[in-house]
């Protein structure tokens, strides 16, 4: 701890000087304007009533689904209805996942079925085996050679409810490499405890992936009560359960990032990027991931496109193609911006992408971080109406934006509550009644009043060309 | 309300009178034994373990299914092993309804999957029409003749928590008699908003019928957020939906009612009756229902068995068979006792079958209920430190003992707070972990002390035989 207050001690001093020397800041008249605009977002169910469409209209949107093509049509549309100067599409190709069927059931003395979810990039398979049962990653990385040969590995990690969602780190870890642990070993299945925090029948997907050299093995998550069962039988002896995936990857497909500008006074072509992803998982309509990300974002571009004067800058809302499955849409926005050498350009960007709980923090960060400290600070104040904290040195890019920050793009941090986020993250239960119009309204106010004052700023936020390499042919 | 009092005082009144010439009540040393049992009772574990045991090693039981013989086979090991004096089933014979798979989908613009569960009784088959939405079954039945022909009726009421569940009386109505009331009208199917309480992702099933000379069509129910969604598109114009169910009736099946003895002291052959339901729905694993009831009154049966002296009276633990497709169990046993001539010896009886919340009021009843006035105030007393309220001229017999007080048969309400329980009712998430360890011990105390000094008290609840008309051949 003491190493790093030294550290963050020389940090401080070093900007303080850069920053006098080039001091990002905002004008009164606009610090001024935001506070308009963040009143009449509050008031305001934009954000609401986007999201109210995309769940109802569109519901599940799974990449590559037919759903996916419906709301790239859709958000289109909705970009032109809120007034936005331009909307257009970049394509994302990626490989095409489909879930069809999914079945589970304990065998032998206590028959029953279990509640299960295929994980996102598991092969179809049917597979009849003992159960063998680990705390964690760790404890299945620890297993001898061999040792699940011609078993199901269950990794049953719990989820703790966290503001920040801290757990599902661990979580998601066991989701995305678990599976080929597990095959490391012998096992002829993989299945999880849902990375969740509840305690409902319904289990959780998500994104899972099989190493180089692997034969991929039918994974699937428990839902939380029926881990609980399965641990209560597995107390009581050795445990044989079938799984039954009928799922797999399937060619591949292009969708697009739908986007849309409020086209900056001055600087037109420097964009100031929010946005969220348009896709879903299948399983739920995909409100709280991400219906709200884009509700957030698109509302707080049109709130902005409304005002007698545009800001310096360009708003971009962008709803990102397929996030879920692999970050496709934000890698494809990067590498389009890398192509075109415009990352400078990129000013600064967020991405929605944990729910609609209140924001509470904001940072904002970069390769050079000291250029931004005196407007980040003020966008700061700005927002602490809103109940948000500035965070100097925490936060990092949203899921879709984090390729383009590696690229050397500027971020900014907008932290929500995701403490019920577990809850609801990838499962049927993902819908509209999940979210508080109130908190939603408060989102979007946040999103707002960043992004314009981003839009207004003086100087840069830190955004620089990076590790850029021309691609080899 | 004026006249309602005016007939309880007159009631009141005649009561003191019947009390003072034949006192029902209970000694000291039987009071001073119940405060043991109390304490025991609400440290004890047994019910916990019962439930916990069920769940698990049967899982869902459905009437008629294989788990259902499991179910039976367990309930006789369990009171063995429990120690009660005598164990046997009694015979109950009921129509089989099967459930095999169900799906339904939005069609047109917004083509989306509707989470639904066949209800219990309903007909295989596959529809696809337009839905017609009403706010409640008032409104169905309103409708023009003949105004639902070729369409889908769809009964939309909100159920409210409540502590005593009070809005299952209209909720459960939807369910038994909408489908009826649609086929009248011209409906080919018929869906629900789920009589629940909840807001997830999960349907409620439960027994419909079919009023005769009516063909049955498919009937579901929808869960709360689909059928919000529905709601949605609805309001939206013109919405068809598909409804796919296989499912149905297939011949009779024979369960049984198993029953667990601690033999009285005395008067061995005057029974006080307690028990729950063996059966569940397929969906969960009937831990609330009604695992819990089982558990609670197996458990005390069990803490009165271990006492050194038995109480005067027999106590009769019933696990009935099949409640939920028609209280067939409570029927048989009821039948069986009138065959017997053997109602009058029914002291009293309990059923436990509104999930595992804590009991907050207790009442006794029957065709002469002055008899009892007396004993059942001691009982009160005795039931006072569980936080339970003694509330004269309130509450009924639970489900399968209704067939009992029916005939004449005097019953104890030990009514439990039900405020969660039209959560979880009927659906997926009916599972273990949805029970408080704590407000079941409590459920347990409260069954032990009711049902031991029941079995002590001088004198009549107030059984007598009535309407009792002999079998025709």
């Amino acid at each position: 701890m003491r190493r790093r207050a030294l550290a963050l001690a020389i940090v401080l001093l070093c900007t303080s000087a850069t920053a006098a020397a080039a001091p990002t800041h905002i004008s009164d008249q606009a610090l001024a304007k935001a506070a308009e605009l963040r009143a009449q977002a509050l008031a305001d169910n934009t954000g609401w009533q986007v999201v109210e469409s995309l769940t109802t209209e569109i519901g599940p949107r799974m990449a590559g689904s037919e759903a996916d093509a419906r709301a790239v049509e859709w958000a289109k549309a909705k970009f032109k209805a809120l007034g936005f100067d331009k909307v257009w599409t970049e394509p994302v190709t990626f490989p095409k996942w489909e879930r069809r069927s999914e079945h589970a059931s304990v065998i032998g003395a206590h028959p029953q079925p279990l509640t299960i979810t295929a994980l996102g990039g598991s092969p179809a398979g049917t597979v009849e085996a003992e159960v063998v049962r680990f705390d964690g990653l760790d404890a299945l990385k620890a297993a001898p050679e061999g040792s699940l040969a011609g078993k199901i590995a269950y990794v049953d990690f719990t989820m703790t409810r966290k503001r920040d969602g801290a757990d599902y780190g661990i979580g998601g870890t066991v989701r995305s490499r678990g599976p080929s642990e597990a095959i490391r070993k012998g096992a002829i299945g993989y299945i999880m405890r849902s990375a969740g925090t509840d305690s409902h029948r319904m289990p959780h997907t998500g994104i899972t992936r099989f190493d180089e050299g692997l034969t991929p093995v039918p994974a699937a998550a428990l839902s939380g009560p029926d881990a609980d069962q399965l641990n209560r039988l597995v107390a009581r002896g050795p445990t044989r359960i079938r799984i039954s995936l009928d799922c797999g990857w399937d060619g591949s497909y292009t969708s697009q990032n739908v986007i849309g500008e409020i086209t900056g006074r001055s600087l037109p072509k420097e964009v100031v990027v929010i946005g969220g992803h348009l896709d879903s998982w299948d399983l739920g309509t995909g409100a709280i991931d991400d219906g709200a990300g884009v509700g957030i974002t698109m509302a707080a571009g049109h709130l902005i496109g409304q005002l007698k004067q545009a800001p310096k800058r360009t708003i971009r809302v962008i709803a990102f193609a397929n996030e879920e499955q692999g970050l496709h849409g934000g890698k494809a926005y990067a590498a389009a911006r890398v192509a075109a050498g415009e990352i400078v350009q990129q000013h600064i960007a967020a991405e929605s992408d944990f729910g609609a709980g209140r924001i509470y923090a904001f940072n904002t960060g970069s390769g050079n971080p000291a250029e931004s400290r005196e407007a980040t600070r003020q966008i700061g104040e700005a927002l602490a109406p809103l109940g948000i904290e500035y965070r100097a040195n925490e936060g990092g890019p949203g899921p879709d934006v984090g390729p383009l920050a590696a690229k050397g793009g500027a971020w900014a941090w907008l932290a929500q509550d995701g403490t019920d986020y577990f809850d609801l993250h990838h499962t049927p239960d993902d819908t509209l009644d999940k979210i508080d119009p109130k908190a939603l309204a408060q989102n979007v106010a946040a999103y707002t009043v960043f992004a314009y004052l981003a839009a207004e700023s003086d100087g840069s936020f830190g955004s620089e060309a990076k590790d850029v390499v021309p691609p080899r042919e």
